[in-house]
């Protein structure tokens, strides 16, 4: 197809995707003559994780080319390379409380993946943004007066890991291994707003079928 | 107390105190004298609660104080009172796609609420802002090629429902009706990113299961 086209089917103007494929996001077309270029179902697919990147996920140009370097490097196992490249997304920023609170999360984390049996996360702890992440976000509720400990947190986590079930399903649906990769991406930003509002409407129904609506 | 204490247990300086008295954020302290005022054990409550929304949720002053208005309503039941303080809080954009996407997403968010009998999230689709960003977030689904239906969404949904029965359990820990409308607004804050950090460590926890870490 030509530039017009994908940018139809993409809902992607022709003027972010040339500036796309001058950041080096996209992979330039196959050349037909010297001002034309032809693109195929790869490169639609391509320009859909990017805008999902960029348009929904707000991510910077870096980054995405950043997430991209992972998503399209065959020499890693399924498990490191949809890792690298959902690492390399932006997260939570550090915890930033007394040392005092950070240490009291770190622990209470570490004594929820001992209790779950979460062996790959414990062995990555020291690596891992997700890891921090939680750290920081523990340590703020304790920060704030809340009591927050490993058993208070264990049944989220069970309920994520059966999130995470679900997740793992939908990648394995698509066929080709960077397929499932990228869809691994897609999911990751796409998913949390869905998840969001899921939750927020689950409280409602669950207050209502409590406490009635008066 | 005095506003040095009030500081010291809040973490919060004199300063911001202040700014926060003079926009309404919190009730003036008892007049001991011209120059002094006595805070209590409500003040530092709502102090916390003031930070939680600003400094964590990153809302506005205006926003914040739409929120407390309703948390400080107990003229309304406890499932209303709830509500307006959460569906003041900032929610994701309206869906901004072509017609034909939002009304496919709309219409697969009905049949789900259908399926899962929520009949709460129901009778108020209208009126949430929740099921206003859950049809934007589907919308945004399909307009990127991802199939995505209520048959998708329900395992999702009834997880985010025994989500929503621990937080209530949590808010019911609270001793009195307003201290549980605050809990059910710091929660709503705060344990988003626990949730989000959880979702992304069990990811790689059921990843590193199924196809090992190599």
């Amino acid at each position: 197809m030509r530039l017009a086209e994908l940018s139809e089917r993409s809902g992607v103007t022709t003027a972010t995707i040339k500036y796309y494929l001058r950041e080096g996001l996209l992979t330039p077309g196959h050349r037909v003559s010297a001002t034309t270029a032809d693109y195929d179902e790869t490169h639609l697919r391509r320009l859909r994780l990017v805008r999902t990147l960029i348009q929904v996920g707000g991510v910077s140009v870096a980054t995405a080319r950043e997430v991209l370097r992972h998503v399209d490097d065959d020499s890693l196992g399924r498990t490191v390379r949809m890792g690298a490249a959902l690492w390399a997304l932006p997260h939570v920023p550090e915890a930033d409380g007394s040392d005092e609170d950070v240490a009291t999360a770190r622990r209470e984390v570490d004594r929820l993946l001992e209790t779950l049996g979460w062996s790959t996360a414990r062995d990555l702890a020291t690596l891992s943004p997700d890891h921090r992440s939680l750290v920081a976000a523990v340590a703020s509720l304790i920060r704030l007066g809340y009591r927050w400990d490993a058993e208070m947190m264990a049944p989220y986590a069970r309920l994520m890991r059966q999130v995470a079930v679900h997740d793992l399903d939908f990648v394995e649906g698509y066929p080709s291994e960077s397929e499932k990769v990228e869809a691994a991406v897609a999911a990751a930003i796409l998913f949390e707003p869905v998840l969001r509002s899921l939750h927020r409407l689950a409280q409602e129904e669950e207050s209502a079928r409590r406490y009635g609506l008066s």
